[in-house]
């Protein structure tokens, strides 16, 4: 960039200051031995982290440090960081795929730096360009393309993570940070297609009005551990976070279910965004194709008209819907699982709910959703640009 | 300890893994510098660590590895650990004073110990026994005997932290920890005597029914930077955490009210210990003073009988009270101010509730209060075996 206050034959550039995160000032350094890539049928999500990184540190007076992508390594940081004493802390999920060119591309990218913005405005970490961020990425899926498994079902993790570094125990923001990127491969949710079971919960609750429910910060994560060992030792897949009776998330995904209309149609209904859920990508995309289905777009098996829509969702109504021979399907979303149907939901003090079975496997709409969301994630269709290619 | 198994001359004891945390296997290595103190007038609070911290790590085969107290210094973390993404992070927060004797003591670390278990529970990382670990903290803090100082108002703040450290994205409770323990030296929360001022905040919301605002987690306090940045912003000390029109807490402390009843009694009401407040060492001790007040101890200068209860508060029944003269002081409560008596609490859309004003300072029941917990405290004053001394 030309600088006028550059006359005196000094290289010294007159940058403002705290420095704005730059991907133009981006430097490689490649690991000088790369890891074996495990087979595909041996991965397991989250743990075996590729070969880079992508970094760049906040200091309150020089700002964003030029951006690196280095080996894969630890940080190393005072036990009184922020990070590790008030979780100033936050990530966003994002999956790369390889599209028919062979080039690797994301999904949606804008809407994880969309999250990613209002995350960080809640708990005060210093600010950056979101679309600086997001060229980063897509540079370090680039060095990591070998990474990406080409088989069905698969893709690379890639995980954006801020932490406040602040080296004080004074309770005040932290205006130090680390900023990086980390790529793992994974394979599907579930080895096997299968139903999940879920368990109602409302003695611990994820979310509340005026909560943190409605941002991605690792603080709403730990304290779903032990509510989930509960939930696992009586025998359920996942958590059904309620509040009283009302149906909020369920483990980290969200909630969908689908009924019959008296004319025929279908209704499609989850949670509203309201502070209460998680705006997920993947429930956003999945509203947006049953909306165009019919028009933009065709959900492959499903001749009925869709009537998608944001409303409270109460176990009973959902024991009424069965009940009344109307409930069609039940089904999760997320970017890790991306869909799955619902089989079983138990609530305390009450026989299980049983929901429409499907022999046991996706029921049809969730398939519909799961073939055609999948197909765009691959680039084997466009959708509205939802692809992003990573050069 | 001896093992009737070890009796063909090796010295390998057969000892259960994974190991429990064992104060008696401490080591100490001091540090060949050390720091220079800060004078007591220079103090930030969490700025000035001291030379040393303890430290014990867990592993899921081996257990708690054997204790360390030495020189202060960084973790190295892997970038995917629980405690940077999901926040799998607790505290606590204690005082040592220097007794008469010249001896370091701690303040009811019985009650720190006991929440620490309660936290670390909720968030499902590794159990521990606290006795063992309060073993540790008074060996490290008689190790850092130097560091406390001796001036009214003064004390070394003691953080033990457990931080979970398990090395993958997995979506999981943290089998890997790292217990600590730092310690800063740590003057008066105000430096002049004044009253506060609380802005009273709905739309954020800090703790709720089935949440985690009963528990020390890291997690609870970074969603708190922006409300008390805006609070700051309007002229408020710190956030007065609504439910509605229902309070909560001020800040990070406990909050009390003391109204004129009738019969020339006066009434104390705290809120409740439901799940929506941290239940405080020093609210705890405060309730207890107060309904020892006549009986087993006396508040100087407190001629009237004490009825102290947990009981709702709302905005509106101080705003009756203030109306019909009855209200006498609001005062705020916790390890770090001791206790802070407030003038002012502002409501969105409506003038701001002036408070009884005792010329600007304490109240006399926050006067006698603070006076009698930090005698107390010193050493000064005995009460309920309260003091626990560090040899």
């Amino acid at each position: 960039m030309a600088n006028g206050s550059e006359g005196n034959g000094h290289a010294v550039r007159a940058e403002p200051l705290p420095a704005p995160l730059d991907a133009s000032k981006l430097t490689i350094t490649l690991a000088d031995t790369l890891k074996p890539i495990p087979a595909a049928e041996d991965l397991v999500f989250g743990k075996h982290m590729s070969d880079h990184m992508m970094v760049s540190t906040y200091h309150p007076v020089t700002g964003w440090s030029a951006p690196e992508i280095k080996p894969y390594g630890p940080f190393v940081l005072d036990p009184v960081s922020s990070c590790f004493q008030y979780s100033t802390n936050l990530f966003e999920g994002m999956k790369a795929y390889i599209n028919p060119e062979g080039k690797p591309q994301l999904f949606r990218p804008d809407m994880n730096m969309a999250r990613m913005r209002r995350s960080r405005d809640r708990v005060a970490l210093p600010a950056f360009d979101t679309d600086e961020l997001l060229k980063l990425i897509q540079k370090l899926v680039a060095v990591e393309q070998r990474w990406i498994p080409n088989a069905p079902g698969h893709s690379l993790y890639v995980r954006p993570t801020i932490i406040g570094t602040r080296p004080s125990l004074g309770v005040a923001p932290s205006d130090h940070a680390i900023l990086y990127v980390v790529c793992c491969p994974t394979g599907p949710f579930f080895r096997v297609s299968r139903m999940l079971s879920l368990m109602a919960v409302a003695e611990h609750v994820r979310s509340w009005p005026g909560g943190t429910g409605g941002y991605k910060l690792a603080g709403n994560y730990a304290p779903t551990f032990m509510p989930q060992a509960e939930a696992a030792k009586k025998g359920y897949d996942q958590v059904l976070w309620c509040i009283g009776d009302k149906i909020t998330e369920a483990g980290a995904m969200n909630f969908f279910v689908s009924i019959r209309r008296d004319d025929g149609d279908i209704d499609v209904y989850t949670p509203p965004n309201d502070g209460l859920i998680l705006p997920g990508v993947t429930r956003d995309s999945i509203m947006r194709l049953m909306s165009a289905h019919g028009t933009s777009t065709t959900l492959a098996g499903i001749a009925e008209k869709l009537h998608v829509a944001e409303r409270e969702i109460h176990i009973a109504d959902i024991a009424r819907w069965a009940a009344e021979g109307r409930l069609l399907e039940v089904f999760t979303v997320g970017t890790a699982v991306v869909v799955a149907s619902v089989g079983r939901i138990g609530v305390e003090g009450k026989p299980d709910l049983e929901l429409p079975k499907h022999d046991g496997q996706m029921g049809p709409l969730a398939r519909a959703v799961h073939t055609k969301l999948t197909n765009i994630q691959w680039g084997h269709e466009q959708f509205e640009g939802w692809s992003v290619v990573c050069e």
